[in-house]
């Protein structure tokens, strides 16, 4: 067998994650490697680390990026702050609640499972009713903006409850942080994580997280131990933490960070509040292209995500062909619908650096096209090749 | 406060790891990013995974990159494999084999601990009587190439001894893999994981794994659940499996796994053995080297490793001046000592890219120059200039 170095296709990336990185990012991707304990690469930690608060709009110390995807930050926050026992209120409206709720379960908490319609924010009345209904609750977790299907749920509101009801909040903003209003201090969130693949547009590997005073006093008094050396926050800290020497814990994922770094500059550039108007506009531009095609979004109008756009697949349309049209044709990714919307939705992601206007005017020229070639083929009874098939199965 | 991108300094990487990183690979992590699940991309995946089998001389069908650093691939191993109330005999003689006895401990099992100084091989005979004087023993763990201290341990011997005594190994190659011979099957190690940054010579947030079908077995005949989601080699494999469909785990640092296929196709490319052969012969150079200017090896020669030299701090030097003068006059970086070590001994890491010619002589040449004007200086009664203290945190 001969190998050979990989040249990828150039995408447009509108799907749910990864977004189209810019190529500053994929060139501070490209820099020397230099060591994790390097005193270079720690100030640039502590850059990273400002950045981040400040993208966040929070003063907690103990804000940095989790050296692996998401999913381990999702990890980080559950496997520090739930011990066994712990009742958990967990709010599900899509993919990622399930996810949070297998965490809970995982770390021998019991979550107490609150339900929502896929496609709609979580209902703050169910949340206070099963919150008095279960009094001694560790925490209330739940997804700020559902990658799955679009919904963004009040995270204010629901914190409020949190605090009301005395336990810590934690909060999914893996496709919020950078795209849509998120205030970590003035919404009083206890734990938060994100990813570095959505609205910040690097490359996928990082998940920043912030913990607040109330989340560190709860790890400080856990019982028993954390059942991960490699996400144990009191670990970490000696590596990321304040001062000049830094512990070696793990080795940093040292060229990713060097790509969220510069992906943080730039968003610091643009301004955090400019970059939120951007994917409203650009939301706005696409929304009314999909409507005047005849598109129906899943989501209700209030609810609606900007960044991730489900829309209903039209009846009759095959969910694979027009994805594999969109990628052999145009080199177009679009999302397709997860769960229970599998073969149902099509997810389009305005994240980050994907959210302009030329990307706006392509995939709906582009969707425009494949759509009306696949009804006429469904006129002529043709069947629909193989290749197509394949390659719709990504996204 | 004003952000600008960062551009690191360009360092000559001679420390435990990351080393070196070749242009070809830099450049390949800059590379356009496309979906995780974009058939373009699982078709690269599927070359990485016959990659990585052919560098560690496996056909383990589950054999991949866990989507974080060394550490996460460690306790991947362990949390897949080790259940509470499991007993798993340790093997301690450096920093690493401490922290596999603090993953069995913090996954519910009963570590066994076996200790060997620091700076010698793992001792077989301390092994069998210990798998002798305990029955019933889940695993045997140990430490490949002890990266603390430069020892290497008798891989074969020692899972030989697993067999006989009916169980599992788990072995650490982080710093062995691609370095010095490592044969998966033919030692049929059951668990084995290692690291991007070593003698691979890719940026750090990618660990290789490989489980034999015994391996295998025994996650799927567990009797609790695995207490990590992100970590859970059953949900896993339904991305890196067989077969056209993957399913949506988690999402994959796809630049960073570009990086690790480009330094897989260069290992491909010069030939493993050759790469071992490469090894021995520029640690014997730099060790005649380091032997002429007086300078002692911890590790006595048959247990050393080519790829991690440690050597003890002549008398009288201080360590932190001698690094910072390395990095600030030759921006040549070594390891300082872990542990028990730290003070007392300098790393000096010929691993993947960095082991060549050149990277010989400039350490010798700047080790040289550096030792002769520090010794100078004491001799002079002067004192050591605090931004020297401060680059020799590096490390």
């Amino acid at each position: 067998m001969n190998f050979k170095p990989f040249y990828p296709p150039v995408r447009t990336l509108m799907g749910p994650g990864p977004s189209d990185v810019h190529p500053r990012v994929l060139s501070a991707m490209a820099r020397p490697t230099i060591g994790h304990l390097d005193p270079a690469f720690v100030s640039m930690m502590d850059e990273v680390k400002m950045m981040l608060q400040q993208a966040m709009l929070t003063s907690n110390p103990l804000t940095m990026p989790v050296s692996a995807p998401g999913s381990a930050g999702m990890e980080t926050c559950f496997a520090n702050l739930i011990e066994p026992g712990d009742k958990v209120v967990v709010c599900q409206n899509g993919v990622f609640g399930g996810r949070m709720k297998e965490n809970v379960e995982r770390m021998g908490g019991v979550p107490i499972l609150i339900s929502d319609d896929w496609g709609r924010a979580v209902d703050p009345d169910k949340v206070e009713a099963a919150l008095r209904a279960h009094p001694g609750v560790k925490a209330l977790a739940f997804v700020h903006a559902e990658t799955s299907t679009g919904a963004c749920s009040d995270v204010n509101t629901l914190t409020r409850l949190a605090r009301h009801y005395d336990c810590l909040s934690i909060v999914d903003a893996v496709t919020s942080l950078g795209g849509i209003e998120l205030r970590v201090d003035d919404w009083q969130i206890d734990a938060v994580y994100s990813g570095s693949q959505k609205c910040l547009s690097c490359p996928p590997g990082l998940s920043p997280v912030s913990f607040s005073e109330r989340a560190v006093a709860a790890i400080k008094s856990r019982r028993s131990r954390i059942p991960s050396w490699f996400l144990d926050l009191t670990l970490v800290m000696g590596y990321w933490g304040s001062g000049a020497k830094r512990t070696y814990h793990h080795t940093a994922p040292v060229n990713t960070l060097y790509g969220l770094h510069e992906a943080l500059v730039m968003l610091h550039e643009e301004g955090l509040e400019q970059a939120w108007r951007r994917h409203r506009h650009y939301h706005r531009a696409l929304r009314a292209g999909l409507e005047a095609m005849g598109l129906r979004f899943v989501v209700p109008e209030t609810e609606r995500l900007p960044q991730l756009n489900a829309i209903h697949i039209p009846e009759g349309i095959d969910d694979v062909t027009v994805r594999g049209l969109l990628l052999q044709d145009y080199q177009l990714e679009i999302g397709a619908g997860l769960g229970v919307m599998a073969g149902k939705v099509w997810r389009i992601g305005l994240m980050g650096q994907a959210c302009n206007r030329r990307n706006v005017l392509l995939c709906l020229a582009a969707l425009e096209d494949v759509l009306s070639r696949v009804q006429a083929r469904i006129e002529r009874g043709g069947a629909i090749p193989a290749a197509l098939v394949a390659l719709g199965q990504a996204g």
